[in-house]
């Protein structure tokens, strides 16, 4: 598999699909369009999928790890050796995703794409390690271009084992302490908002460290000057592995019609790159939630998406993403379950 | 059960439950207030339950169902038989409730509260039926003081009889054609809006319907001038069967610390009847989500609540309750099942 031959695979939207759905929604034991969001999702997911009732049982939300060489300038709240312990926190079940997963019934699947310990004893842990956390974005690329490829193509086998064992949909999560830093590199380089909007707080830095956090992203971009026009570019000089990885997951999803929900801020930033990549992407992802994270709504402006869901949430990991699914869950239900007007015998509008 | 013994029995918030629940969230393996709402309303719901980690395994919704006789006035795009058409559909399963209510694991309880039909030989369908209909809001009195009291005691039955059966959670329901209309007329003489922003096109009346329903609700209040200080006033005036046992079944739920949810425009006035007989009853009420129908947003202005979703829905049944009490479910369980720093070993904030 190519990269270039990927980003060539993504296809449209199918519109029979959506049109199947679109008059089905119309004879449903409801006064049209009366439930909203879930209609126009059912309409989408029916146009990811190329099928009129689409079908979302299966659900997988894919975190990807990986660390960032950029925490060495103290931009994070949290020290770097807690992305490890949080990869085995979530191995464990004891994370938010694992809880709010189990809640939805969401398969979690945990990938080290590149957190700088060594995890390779975990039975549950899938392998896909790039390097030992990514180089200081403060002082040169991220990654090198073989490495963002290498990465994006393992995301891409990620995913399409996760089809493959019945995969309907897939979350993407993420956790690697610094990444809102690089993510908001990423979104200043495509230009989505002023570096000053596109930093804010991620796990909770204070005023100081907010500001030592712009002057970090500021001196990124001075130093790696991204082509905005390229998203492998800004991916290799800006990313981390993870980010990288989920650019896979997303690419990855969609060439096999798969819906991909993405989560907050730092799945954002995948998307961002993702898109800029392939255009064609931004109709197979779904915007699971509006973050709390400063920055984040822009993002979502930048790539035109609705978040599905607005929960005052910045914890990450693909938490929201999974709580969408279970609406994008229902709203297929919805489609498939529910009694038009004659076969319920009801009557319909009189026109008043 | 006395009515005025009942609205005395409403307890406070337990504000030790909250706080204990509060400082676990502040222990467990995530950012401080990361999870946003969720943490919220967690913290809300072990004031509500009295319990620091509450649970919501067994949730019911309660969709109660009558007539009205101002849809003489054609205020509605469906015409009145279509109310007792769609109790049948929910019985059978296939309404917009039925799917949505199986996707999150709720039990629908279906009851006559007083349609204009003999539905009396469905086993499933509880009979609390007030009466044939209500009379036209737009000529006098919806129905008489003692079938507002009576109505609100056959909610509370019903909730009661759902709690000890053990529902954990309530939401609320409704199907009753016509019924925005006193929704509305009860929004508008409880102050929440002027006349012309409280009603709105309901299931979808056209421009003339709009006017003429506008019209109707000004003469409501007119004819019936209900005094704004007397919730039962208000209802018995203005109300309807269905909206009177809603009233009972809110009561009902917070007399014995079950969160009640309500849904749309319509659970929404049933909750400010309730709130404007019980000023504490306020705590117990959880906004579920902005509904389309217009006015609904100054009706949760009004209460003081925060809806959890805003998915453009405007159905009813009950089908943004239940969506609700998924996430509610997901926030307990978020206290329940998630590690704390401790137990997982990981290292917390290093104060950047």
């Amino acid at each position: 598999m190519e990269l270039e031959q990927l980003i060539q695979s993504i296809p449209d939207l199918d519109k029979n699909a959506s049109e199947a759905a679109r008059s089905r929604q119309n004879e449903l034991t409801k006064p049209p369009g009366s439930l909203g969001k879930l209609e126009s999702l059912s309409i989408q997911l029916a146009g990811i999928t190329a099928c009129p009732t689409p079908r979302l049982d299966q659900k997988v939300v894919i975190v990807m790890a990986g660390d960032h060489g950029v925490t060495i300038e103290k931009i994070s709240a949290y020290p770097s050796v807690v992305t490890a312990q949080m990869v085995l926190n979530i191995l464990n079940g004891g994370a938010a995703i694992n809880v709010l997963s189990r809640h939805v019934g969401a398969k979690v699947v945990v990938v080290d794409m590149g957190v700088a310990a060594d995890l390779s004893n975990h039975p549950d842990l899938i392998l896909k390690k790039i390097g030992l956390g990514t180089n200081n974005i403060a002082q040169g690329a991220a990654m090198s271009l073989a490495q963002a490829t290498q990465a994006i193509l393992a995301g891409v086998e990620v995913a399409w084992a996760a089809i493959e064992n019945g995969a309907q949909i897939l979350g993407t999560g993420e956790m690697g302490i610094g990444n809102t830093t690089p993510s908001a590199a990423i979104m200043a380089a495509l230009g989505a908002a002023p570096v000053e909007i596109c930093v804010g707080r991620g796990t909770g830095v204070n005023d100081e460290g907010l500001a030592r956090k712009r002057e970090i992203v500021a001196r990124a971009l001075q130093v790696n000057q991204p082509n905005p026009q390229d998203g492998l570019d800004v991916l290799m000089k800006l990313g981390g592995f993870e980010i990288a990885g989920l650019v896979g997951v997303i690419f990855g999803g969609a060439a096999k019609r798969v819906p991909v929900v993405i989560d907050g801020f730092i799945t954002t930033a995948a998307a961002m790159i993702a898109v800029t990549m392939q255009p064609r992407l931004r109709d197979f992802i779904i915007a699971s939630h509006r973050s709390q994270e400063q920055g984040h709504q822009k993002m979502l402006e930048w790539l035109g998406l609705e978040p599905v869901l607005d929960l005052n949430m910045r914890l990450g990991e693909g938490s929201g993403a999974v709580l969408a699914m279970s609406i994008l869950d229902s709203a297929c239900k919805i489609l498939n379950e529910m009694a038009t007007f004659s076969e319920a015998g009801v009557a319909n509008k009189d026109g008043v």
